[in-house]
């Protein structure tokens, strides 16, 4: 597609916020710079901000001329604790720190998307606020939105995640279950430690730790439905610490993924079942730490159609990605609010949260123009319904 | 060593009893002609028989010139439903019956015993019973016998099996332990049929007895010293009947042996721990259906040290056997009135229970002779301490 | 919605049809009365019908009076060895033999079908094969008719299952899997025969199928991704005969279910790498033998789009099914050729191989017209493209 | 038993030894003073020493008037890491070093013995080499010493372990296995790391350690007589740093007791087929690391029977002790040169290896008394045999 000169215009300056915010990456909680440069170029546009009551983020408003529904969207725009090797001249200039998750991409998206709605407020029949979320990494930025009600009014709400193995000019749009609930969990067994030579004196904790492993396996394939999805890991074991002494206690650490709602309700009380029972059997003591991270996120079904409408529009490339194990926080919105989020292919040079990840700059203008005829198109098409 | 005239004669006169009894095998409890036979032979003797408050099984009695303790020597009698294939000219005459088990071997001997005995009763300080017991094959004989009471004067008691694989003039003679407490379960699995497609619509009652057989496992491995002794063999499991269904149950069956009583007494309570347990972990439920069958056989040391000055002095040649982990309801007797029981090497053709286990006459005599000698000896030394 | 008198007509012709059938059942490749029946109710239609080269099984054509593309519409046709138990009217008269899994409410429906499209053929832009086929439930049928080459020219084929679940005047359209893949499996385990005493002188088969089993779990939990979706299940396991004997063997019996054909081509290796090396690891010999039934059931996506237009159209209520576990030799067909499979709502009142399922006539009429609609639109809309 | 005038001088002559070796704990390999302050009280008493060619350690050697074999009594010398809280008067004044297992009674009962025989060398039928012997905790020591050849003409060897739970003036004398042979293992399981959401992508090597320890317990409890003994335990399983990431590797360690040696040489190859294979099955690769520590040990029959003599003769009373299942490494000895070792009771205030732990010094006297008895008795029975 051969751009206009206010397209090349609009690419060039948000290419330049992109580096900017590259160069300048903050960790969760902790994005300060990022929300006073927003503010900055937010401002210079003109764009209405209201009040968000948190330490970072912004939360911008388009009014429309016309009256409608309010929708919102999103993006994150917190970067990582990793030290960054792709050798770029816009590289991170902060040690340690990079975005290498893509929030940057994300970010210049969304702004981009705003400076172009901006334009289009006569074509606006309702209203859109553009939130510039803190913390998606650790989780707890979209709750804290949520919580401070600036968006009890929305009806409709839509985010991106950049998708490095995705080529530039591909969106991947998909009704239904798109990213993992993510939790975790601890397993202590108390057995009770003696001599190696001696295990009738004791309960043998590892012996213990081992048959709740085997055991935790039967949950995936047994009491999920092979019509709907699960992943129990248990990622960490450790036990004992020499050759000739049982020890007295195991751990075990890992992570629970699922995509369905029902599904993921439904494992504590399994894994708590399992860890108990086959502790006790054995004679020791099981106990379960359960701690839920973040929910599935699941896209409203027509949103999902009415999107890919909105997209191939826009001149993208639409496919129907394969789900995700990984979380993602915009999950909590998606729980409060119908709406889709969306995997945009930037051609990345690596995946995500690696050093040396590199994505393609082409990605930002299709992005932003494809958020903007979003919003246009749903507040009509919400209206109309 | 050179048999007497009187030795031959006698060993000519036992191997005809025992052709005889080889001919006409019987079951536990329907030892009819074999007791018929023994009371002929022994009154043929003039050796006196008490009155045994029992169908079958015969009770003799010599009476020493001098006074002292009464001990019991004992003999079982039964035969095994096999169908024997030895060809040899007095085989079984009863079809599907045999001695496969030397029962006749043992019975031939101690009735020797008491004829020998019957001469010496000049020599006998006390009083000798002689024991010829019913259904030691099915566990019940023992038992029956010590309700009647007929072995409440008894203060030590004697007896042996045959060994096919210790030779012709050895005796095997150890203190402790020597055969298993025989204990036998039945573990009932109930889970949820389901179509095999949909296993989360059940409880798969397959994969519960599977971790309950590994976590059986660990009782032996785990909670048995390694210095006491244990088998749990799970020898039976059935579940489901054909290919796309999920049985709703599962039944195992087994077996435990033991050599000490402590641990033998211990380990129901584990088993239940675990079948219950485990069943429970994984949804289901575990019943353990225990029976005790008998407990080890245990020699009294002293005894075991005594007859083994006996046995040398009769000319056999003694060995330390290896302990059977088969059962032997003698082991009922030993758990109220001290005593010992041997291993006498018969150079047997095959193993016991075989159909065509030949076992070499030349064992009857002398096995006659050293329990005539021990109960002599057993007298004097008892009544001197 | 009001039917017209020609309608009623026609459904009462196809409900005395459904009883004929109902009334005689025949199982797989057994059906004669079935395939005599169907071709008189053809002629008197003046339907044409083509040479099939079967014992069993009718295929009827009809040409539209415009040129255009082959397609075909299928219908299994043979019964279950059930005993009825529904008390009706029409209930089987076979004994031991019933009509309960549905197909003989396909085979009225789709015949239904062709008497409509028969009056419609200055409609049709094309031609449609009606392909009445044998023995589904054995899973031979369709591989059968495959091999005929009779449809060889047919560029979209089309079948449905009735289900019970879903009521009548609902259809279940879904692109992608809609029915497993189904496969099936014996495992041998050879291990060493011993006494139950002596467990160190065998290798305990039961053990060892204990230990496979638990390892096999790991392929669902560990070995499939968590956006896949597969089903191992063991039905049966027989292993020993008694209480005292550890078995030489163990066998154990089961079936397979997945949804992606990659991940089916992967499960047998995964399998036999678990039973041999386990088995392998604990002293025994472990086999698989696995059989692969049928495929998955994968529909087209863009014919699965179109088909929700035609039911719309033709007044039913459209769903989007949860797939089943179950398998289906439809699936050969698309393995082949692409087409569409549909679940239609009978509002049953059991599930399928009841005895006592009795579906709802009245969804006869709209099964026939809507499998009359698709062919005429599926024509006119693939010569389109 | 009142003591002589003699009896008296000698015991407060050793009771002071006791304390100065008590005060001065020395650890394997390292016990300079120890040596040389053994040198200083033999050569006080006239007792011939011989070249022992190590750094520490002494041997002498008794004499006697008449002809005949030789044999020997062996003491261990060295102490412990462990910081000694008994509050004694004559307490280790070496920070963090204590004799907490009681080899300064050995040192001090065995050099009375040695004063005993130099005064009884008219009695002696043949020569008493006494070697105090380094190196013992480390399991190094009996090794070295056997490698210098001073023990090659011996015939017979004895040596003693003190045992708190046996009361003073008892004595545990036992023939065949009395101390556990004690090997050492590492197991490492290579699997595939991945993250932990995407466990198809790796190998879970959590899951396979899980799987071969529930599988390695069925050595024990399958592949091990139920008449010999053996222990492997699992002692330390390490695997994974993280929540959210399945780790490559699992390490496991642990130990293995058994009481006989055929026991103790099949166990290596059975642990590597379970460790290898069930790695394997599922897709890893299991590697064990083996290492023999020591043997069982094994007293000779007959000398322990003699022994009982001895000890009675001696006014000791005797057991018959339970066998440990801790390594001891004058089994070394005893696998080229039979003998006998002894529990002698020490009526001790906690277990061995506690900082607390206080022995009943009226015990070395009639240790003293007892191995001085036992050469003399030895050497004229192995003379006459």
């Amino acid at each position: 597609m051969v751009k206009t000169v206010e397209e090349t215009q609009l690419e060039q300056q948000l290419i330049g916020y992109h580096h900017q915010l590259h160069e300048h990456p903050e960790l969760s909680f902790e994005e300060y710079e990022t929300t006073k440069a927003l503010k900055g170029w937010l401002a210079e546009a003109n764009i209405e901000m209201l009040d968000l009551p948190m330490k970072t983020g912004v939360l911008a408003v388009i009014r429309g001329k016309k009256p409608g529904p309010t929708i919102a969207l999103r993006t994150d725009i917190d970067a990582l604790p990793i030290q960054e090797k792709t050798g770029l001249p816009f590289a991170s200039k902060v040690p340690g720190k990079m975005h290498a998750c893509g929030h940057d991409f994300h970010t210049t998206s969304i702004l981009g998307a705003a400076l172009l709605l901006k334009k289009r407020e006569d074509e606006i029949e309702g209203i859109v606020k553009i939130i510039f979320q803190p913390a998606e990494e650790n989780g707890g930025g979209a709750i804290k939105v949520l919580e401070t009600g600036v968006l009890d009014d929305v009806e409709a709400i839509f985010g991106m995640h950049d998708m490095p193995h995705i080529p530039t000019g591909t969106i991947g749009i998909k009704s239904g279950p798109l990213m993992a609930g993510v939790d975790k969990f601890v397993i202590d067994v108390e057995g009770t430690g003696t001599h190696a030579a001696a295990p009738e004196k004791g309960i043998d904790s590892i012996v213990v730790a081992s048959h709740i492993i085997t055991a935790l396996q039967t949950i995936v394939s047994r009491n999920i439905s092979p019509l709907n999805n699960a992943v129990i890991s248990v990622t960490r074991l450790e036990a004992g610490n020499t050759w000739n002494v049982l020890p007295q206690t195991a751990q075990m650490e890992g992570t629970v993924r699922t995509f369905q709602e029902h599904v993921r309700d439904g494992i504590p009380a399994k894994m708590q079942r399992v860890v108990e029972g086959v502790a006790q059997a054995l004679g020791a003591k099981g106990t379960l730490h359960y701690t839920k991270l973040g929910p599935a996120l699941i896209n409203d079904e027509k949103y999902a159609e009415w999107a890919v409408e909105t997209a191939k529009k826009s001149g993208l490339n639409v496919v129907s990605p394969i789900p995700s194990s990984a979380g993602e926080d915009f999950a909590e919105y998606l729980k409060k609010i119908p709406g889709a989020f969306f995997f945009m292919g930037v051609s990345g040079t690596s995946g995500l949260h690696h050093p040396d990840l590199i994505i393609d700059e082409k990605a930002i203008l299709p992005s932003a123009e494809f958020f903007s005829n979003l919003a246009v198109d749903f507040l009509k098409k919400m209206k109309n319904e």
